[in-house]
């Protein structure tokens, strides 16, 4: 298995927790979003991958993108350890939670927007900045409002053990805490986060952790 | 089962597409988005959905939220009629294409993104309508990129049935549509549009047959 990852992608970060969490090696391939232009948009790699996205995962010749169907891919093959609960509500919960980050918080957030922003816009930085606050803080209100809406809180997003709900939040947290985005305004989030930075799944899937991290 | 809805929700018309290929009945019931300041922004409705977002399903008093996770549910509540295939890769495939307009393009073009561009940001028409086609041309590139690389392409995005991707594929042509942006420089995305067309679960998905339809 080999994941095309990014230490700071987001999107690379959920999948590398995943492949930790359920205890599956892999190698790391680096690819540079910003060094020569962007390795993701050479056509060598968009022939793998033609969203020039990372990750890019590589199981055994099948090439699979877009970080929850990768999830989904690693739950169905590598049952073991479950990233999902077994009833269908309760899945349903924990993917709906990791989607407030991958459809409403993420996208609108990331670097190819924040360049158009910038650079076909021409809008201040102060401006990409505010747009950014402001997209955590609709998404990170939702989030924490549907966590603070539990019925039965664990230690982490949904009861007491890691599924992709906690995958999601955790990489949304550190880009949140990169913008100065304080992550403690929003208890259960923070607390999640703080849950799952203790455990060495997530510390090793940390952007700076990776090979390669500057 | 109830579907909050709104005709011109992209989210919401995915849903309905899936309900209608699964022979499901539910009634519909209208949030409309732009309508007193936004039926989705009041605080009975935040109560049942704290992203504030459309669409919400009500199974039987479950409330569940974001169209891929509500997708997933139908499909393993009730697998009848599929709309994911079999193996894993192929259903890490139809995912990721579902994802691609999920979370890469939908996100950006949607009607809170669109608003705080022009109010917020100050920028004209014309920028906004740039950006909307802009995210479109990267999205659709992407799409039909993968579509194309099919080494058995079928009469939908993933064989002869429809999947998940074509439930997202054709609410995200519509809106292109709506945009002016010509689908058909997308022969893939053109042909399998043209195919759903045919069939009525999504004819009869469409904003225009939508008792909230204007």
């Amino acid at each position: 298995m080999k994941l095309y990852t990014y230490f700071r992608s987001s999107a690379a970060y959920r999948v590398r927790i995943a492949l930790n969490l359920k205890g599956l090696a892999y190698e790391a391939v680096p690819v540079h979003l910003v060094k020569q232009g962007g390795e993701h948009l050479r056509d060598d790699y968009r022939a793998m991958n033609p969203s020039a996205l990372v990750p890019t995962f590589d199981d055994d010749g099948a090439m699979l993108t877009q970080s929850m169907a990768i999830l989904e891919y690693l739950e169905e093959t590598h049952p073991a350890v479950p990233l999902l609960p077994a009833a269908p509500r309760e899945r349903a919960r924990v993917r709906a939670l990791a989607q407030i980050v991958a459809c409403d918080i993420h996208p609108v957030n990331n670097l190819r927007i924040l360049r158009y922003l910038v650079r076909t816009l021409g809008i201040s930085d102060d401006a990409k900045n505010e747009w950014y606050r402001h997209w955590i803080g609709e998404g990170f209100a939702a989030l924490e409002a549907h966590l603070a809406a539990d019925p039965a809180p664990g230690r982490f997003c949904h009861g007491d053990a890691p599924t992709f709900a906690d995958c999601f939040l955790v990489p949304q947290a550190y880009n949140a805490q990169r913008f100065n985005i304080d992550v403690e305004a929003y208890p259960n989030i923070a607390r999640i986060n703080d849950a799952c930075a203790e455990l060495p799944a997530f510390f090793a899937a940390h952007p700076a952790q990776q090979p390669d991290a500057e």
